[in-house]
């Protein structure tokens, strides 16, 4: 079956990513994927991924990967990193029948393509056999392509990239089949019957063996097809049903830290924390003014450069940075600073939030944006400012139901000071001229970056804010 | 040589604590503290911790166990851990000549007590054997006592409990050696030379060989004594040696998920999100009036309560509250909100503030007050407000130095109504009298635990209160 190019993937990142391949592999991934492109000769790719687990090690009574990271099902996210690569033609999740419903929303809020859910059995193995004669067109009422090759992954595994699917596709081509290892963490051992140690391994010759693993689609439906009861109860590797039904000895791929699997509580909390990482690493300021050495907005800039990957500016009205802004959204960028020194008004945040809305961008991640106001104290009176709050709350309200978090920085100062040089400026806090320049406010260093800082800030700053 | 009282444990937590022992072993258990606690018959025991090395899983230029969690190095963590049971006598600590400074200031800064360092090998084998021949009373410089039984464990496993160190120090007196373990969660595999698969190991037939372990100081010395050059620079597992050349079979005792290793960059993540959950389910509310129903302190509690395990209140003035706070802070509470309606000053949150400095409690968490000001619109003007502002501002500051985070809170409402009825209350945020009962400014719910949120927050709104 051939690879066609894949259908819409709506906020999936772009393009394939190949972080981290070398000589033979960079060369065999750049035939693949011209073949793939070239929608010829390449193989056919398909995933499995069993979620029909109950993950009774987690502690909770949600199975772990349905369990919410930043308000988001865990399988969401696994299924991103899957559909984001445009090979994999198909992906076969397996639920139990409890959860079928729970899983189609999941796949509609989330727009995720190329998703068919089949039934989950009761072991790992049985959900995986059912998830290949989904695909095995042998099937009465099966609307799925057999492919050569099929990657099988797990729910819990979200953080998969692209490289490391790639390796286990290729050398699944080559040699049959293929899977990711990891170095023991720990040392193993075996206990004799009485509780005792009967012997230890040796670390260095063992390896933990990881998702994602991949087949010819022949040789592992043939191995779950000759297997016995046993091993559909019992088992818990694929690469050693390959081995014993089909004498398919797996090649192993190294794989990267970041395909553990999300066993217990802590690894939510990772999970959450590393996702935080990743999309708090880009941040784009708006500013109301044009460009200008002197802008509170450059000293934030060269401020956040320090901290962060990428920190894009843009300047100028809305209104004529709207392209601008269009290519930042679809670089998948989560956080906005908006500063707005020429007015007092909400209007140009009011216009970030309404083009954050027609994108889908936070349909997959919370987005950040912090309205920054300068009010000069002389001109904007108190009740003025109060309703500016009450504003930036009903905001925050509204805009919080479409998982964009609004927080609201009202810097209420006595004199106008962004046009003055930098001698005279009078500081928008103390109201106390000094000799030397004014400061932009300090975001605070916390651990290695700031912008994570602002993130956290956001739900409760909007609450703060009902209070003053 | 016999156990004696501990030294003077600075602000570790008190008393053993024995959650998860059952039947025989709570039998043994209570035999062993009763003893211990007599002074008597309970055999001497010690504890050795490996902290030698460089971290280079973790990808960070800092040896894991001194990276900062809360800005805390986690060995401090593991230290605090051991040092809380009282009948660990001595904590060997091995470390290398260029950290030995580190930790002494380590050792200094957070007042732990019991602990010996001595100069890490090159690898973990050969830094436990240092860390035994100080214990061992043979060699010339040595103040420590030989123990009968030492308990190894790992610096970068901060979440030990007291019941597993007990169970593996029991089965050590016992059995001569002992170690917990814990179920595999990946496959182990055994790879051929060519890079794949050879054979793959039944998953429940084996154990992850964890920490701690317990051994009769005499069997592990002779082990280590014994055994080759080959084992000290490849060997992981001591309960090897001590099978080898002791030929002594540990009794194996199965660990809590707590016990899992602090590895990759992930781990710190989530040994960060584990503390700031265990510091933060418990709460204090100070109120500065007395209790009284309808007091805002009173709804707080109320919803408090069903977010967290430990909402205590004490009302008052804090002159008189002074003795319960003691006990509230000598039970280990992280977390206080102090409510101010009869005062407009800082003067009930000034003298919290120097209670827990006199305290030792934020040596080892941040402690964080969050102070909650209502302010009359008609008595109080709007540049008193601002002083409010400033001064808060500037307590934050100082008390950030000595890690006790201050968020300040005013709310600034139009009329008197905290003595009011229910029906004709005011809500100090809109302004707008309602029919029904105002209620107190909502604890927005985030994931399953609110005061998480207000942790959170003490760093960003600090910084906010800067703007406004």
């Amino acid at each position: 079956m051939e690879l066609g190019p894949p259908g819409g993937a709506g906020p999936a990142e772009p393009g394939p990513r190949l972080r981290g391949l070398r000589g033979d592999d960079r060369a065999a991934s750049a035939a693949w994927l011209s073949e793939a492109s070239a929608g010829r000769r390449a193989p056919s790719v398909a995933a499995v991924l069993p979620a029909g687990g109950s993950g009774e090690r987690m502690g909770v009574p949600t199975p772990k990967q349905f369990c919410p990271v930043l308000e988001r099902p865990l399988i969401s996210y696994t299924l991103q990193a899957l559909e984001r690569v445009c090979w994999i033609k198909d992906i076969v999740v397996a639920v139990t029948g409890e959860n079928m419903e729970v899983m189609k929303g999941i796949v509609q809020r989330y727009q995720h393509k190329r998703i068919s859910l089949v039934e989950a059995g009761v072991t790992r193995h049985r959900s995986i056999f059912n998830g290949l004669k989904a695909l095995a067109e042998d099937q009465p009422n099966s609307k799925l392509c057999r492919p050569e090759v099929v990657i099988i992954h797990d729910a819990v595994r979200p953080f998969v990239e692209e490289d490391v699917l790639l390796k286990v596709a290729i050398a699944a081509k080559e040699h049959g089949a293929a899977g990711a290892i990891r170095p023991l963490v720990s040392t193993v051992i075996s206990p004799s019957a009485d509780g005792c140690l009967d012997h230890s391994l040796e670390r260095a010759s063992h390896r933990a063996s990881e998702m994602p693993q991949a087949f010819l689609f022949d040789v592992i439906y043939e191995a779950y097809q000759q297997c016995s009861d046993y091993d559909l109860e019992f088992g818990t590797e694929c690469l050693q049903l390959a081995l014993k039904y089909c004498h398919t000895k797996a090649k192993l791929v190294e794989g990267s830290p970041d395909l553990w699997k999300v066993t217990y509580k802590r690894d939510l909390y990772a999970a959450e924390s590393i996702i935080k990482e990743r999309i708090s690493q880009q941040i784009c300021i708006l500013m109301d003014a044009k460009e200008d050495e002197e802008h509170v907005g450059r000293c934030l800039e060269e401020m956040l450069k320090k901290e962060l990957n990428h920190v894009k500016v843009t300047s100028g009205a809305l209104c004529h940075a709207g392209r601008d802004l269009q290519q930042i959204i679809l670089e998948q960028c989560y956080n906005f600073v908006c500063v707005n020194v020429m007015t007092s008004d909400f209007e140009e945040t009011r216009k970030l939030l309404n083009a954050l809305e027609e994108s889908n961008l936070s349909i997959l991640y919370p987005v950040v944006v912090i309205s920054v106001h300068f009010l000069d104290y002389k001109l904007v009176p108190f009740g003025q400012k109060m309703e500016h709050l009450m504003q930036i709350k009903e905001f925050a309200k509204e805009v919080k139901k479409r998982n964009i978090l609004l927080c609201g920085l009202l810097i209420y100062y006595p004199q106008y000071f962004h046009r003055m040089g930098p001698l005279e400026r009078t500081s928008p806090i103390s109201g106390v001229t000094k000799t030397k320049p004014w400061r932009a406010p300090r975001v605070k260093r916390r651990s290695s970056v700031a912008f994570p800082l602002l993130f956290n800030a956001a739900f409760p700053a909007t609450t703060a804010l009902e209070g003053i």
